[in-house]
């Protein structure tokens, strides 16, 4: 079954290159330019755009859309709920990342009215943020894993993403030093990352932008969540391996040459997946 | 005549580097990083700054004003306006990217609104962009060129491109596979650039960049859009040069050193200007 | 005297990666992906919000308020006030950077009322910035150093910043070609840096990110100053041996290396701070 999984969402890739897919993302401005990189980078056309007058008609173009409320404001806020329901008018995939939810009421109530008005079908944050949403979770750090969330272990974490994806029918994505990608019925871990990757701005916001751009290509959202979240960490170890001891603005730049360079083989080879046993 | 053009634009690099001019950009917020760098890569000084209060007067300060609608919002639009306005008033010239017109009603006629209230001198844009400008154009594919658009040949480019200009009595460089520039009366083409460069995001903003600091040392608003199309075509084919095989991060970077390295001398080497044939 | 300040400012980026403390930035759209990530360079952990509605919260979880006004608005500026208020009933350290005030009277108005409102610690700008700020400056050319200031000597520069230092009752950091901070009782004058550094956007965001992040770990303002203009200037010199021939590009890569890589020995080995004779 993991198996069966890893190998059809390692496919994506070949598929996004040829699709070239449109994925609308309301992003951040810190790592918005990181984001539009990666999404070519990995082989899809990225489009940002945030006011509300226009996004329905640049959703109407698009594959898929992806929200981000790294810097969320009042007005942005209101422009990914107007983007998310013509999202799911149209029946394209909506990736949400609640960067930073639990670190102010506004990140974690924003979130939770998004999540009660329409369909979202990938969450990917840490595990703080995720916990957060999923109602039982403590106060995060920033946007930032909490020390006390750290010493969480897989299947705790497995547990409050399935909770999180029973609760809005949807694939939830948990990024950390393990990875979890869950949906009601599935569950597959993720081994692949390197630690240098959060010493680098931006690593989960291309994250997800990666699902975005895969999910666009794929029916099964499960599947692009895999996909981005491999695809990521494979280029984080390939990126330490290429330029890990040269500091930090060397990593930042070998981690988009390692997606640029990404293929299905490369992630057939080093992808390391497993179901966490009970 | 062209080899004249030619001559005349590529000299402008050493002007701008005595002169370090100031450059007003109220631009996106996705490439706005690589605006600023590519814009004091080439001698110039930039400065963002998009707020309705003050736009005025930082205008006041410039050699001229960059308008790039890439995220444009209300508030943007109409600091872009009063921007103009005195940019108009002081005569300096004002560049115009119609990032994505076409795409969406807000930016075709965001754009529109602009070109009939203030004077542009050069609009930098793709096919795509141009094409929606001047009236018969089909919908855009997001913020890239469209692939009915991409089989257009170089005379149509040129029509469309001349069509504008006389429409606003200004120069319009349309870049892509072949670059062209055009005003009431004069024409050239540039077969510079390479491919890589739309697996990067920037490039186009960048582009208009440079044609906004080549056009701030030069009452020739044609001689400054040809400067700029000249100067990012053959950086790109520099980095690809030196970082090509490496990955889209290398090849991002390499593009900014090879904008700094660039002088009059590579320019005039490199450059492949010509006038297509009727 | 001058020695000890030297030493105890350097020891700080040892607390700064063992406590890794939360800076909270409220900043511009330009540079914030450099501040970010040069924040987590030198062991910080950046948080950017800028919606007034949830600022009073993450100032809460954090340990240093960094403002700067490169791209400000009506929206922000509101922001900004909200956020320092609180960081001063927190007691936690603020620290401002009037970009381009001089520049427009928003710019110059929206920091004097900052200054007025709020208690600052730390304020860093260059000279045409502080200068514009101490009430006798001329006006500013965009956001870099006037010609008429560039000529000004160091005793000058020092006199301007004490000044500023006396009316507020903070420390001041004058960046340029020498770099002087200054308190009411102290000066400390510091030649690291390189004028590559003035090449690429972001050196002057970026070191008041770093001042930010040494002041959260420090009880004492002017060490978290000094030790923010000693850890640019010499990451400038460090880019400039590893990549300062490369290009623009390169050197903006090798700067952000050159942080992550910075430790207290290397802060010693390469500082040079002194006072000046009077």
């Amino acid at each position: 079954m993991t198996q069966e999984l890893f190998n059809n969402s390692v496919q994506l890739i070949e598929k996004v290159r040829q699709e070239r897919p449109i994925v609308h993302q309301i992003t951040n401005y810190v790592t918005v330019n990181d984001c539009a990189n990666v999404t070519l980078a990995v082989g899809g056309a990225p489009v940002m755009a945030d006011e509300k007058d226009e996004v329905r008609e640049i959703v109407s173009l698009a594959s898929a859309l992806v929200l981000n409320i790294g810097t969320l404001n009042r007005r942005t806020i209101e422009s990914m709920l107007f983007a998310a329901e013509r999202a799911n008018e149209r029946g394209i995939p909506v990736i949400l990342d609640p960067v930073g939810a639990g670190a102010s009421l506004l990140r974690t109530e924003s979130v939770k009215t998004l999540l009660a008005k329409v369909r979202v079908d990938v969450i990917r944050g840490n595990f703080s943020e995720i916990h957060a949403l999923s109602g039982d979770g403590a106060g995060a750090k920033g946007v930032d894993v909490s020390d006390a969330d750290k010493a969480i272990g897989v299947k705790e974490i497995a547990r409050v993403g399935r909770n999180l994806a029973l609760s809005h029918r949807c694939a939830v994505a948990i990024t950390g030093k393990i990875d979890c990608v869950v949906d009601e019925t599935r569950l597959v871990c993720v081994e692949n990352g390197h630690p240098l990757m959060s010493s680098i701005t931006g690593t989960g916001c291309m994250c997800s932008a990666l699902v975005g751009t895969f999910c666009a290509v794929s029916r099964d959202p499960f599947l692009g969540a895999l996909a981005g979240v491999l695809c990521m960490g494979i280029a984080g170890e390939v990126a330490h391996e290429r330029a890990g001891a040269k500091g930090n603005g060397s990593y930042r730049m070998a981690l988009l040459d390692a997606v640029s360079l990404m293929d299905e083989e490369i992630l057939l080879s080093k992808g390391r997946c497993y179901e966490p046993h009970n």
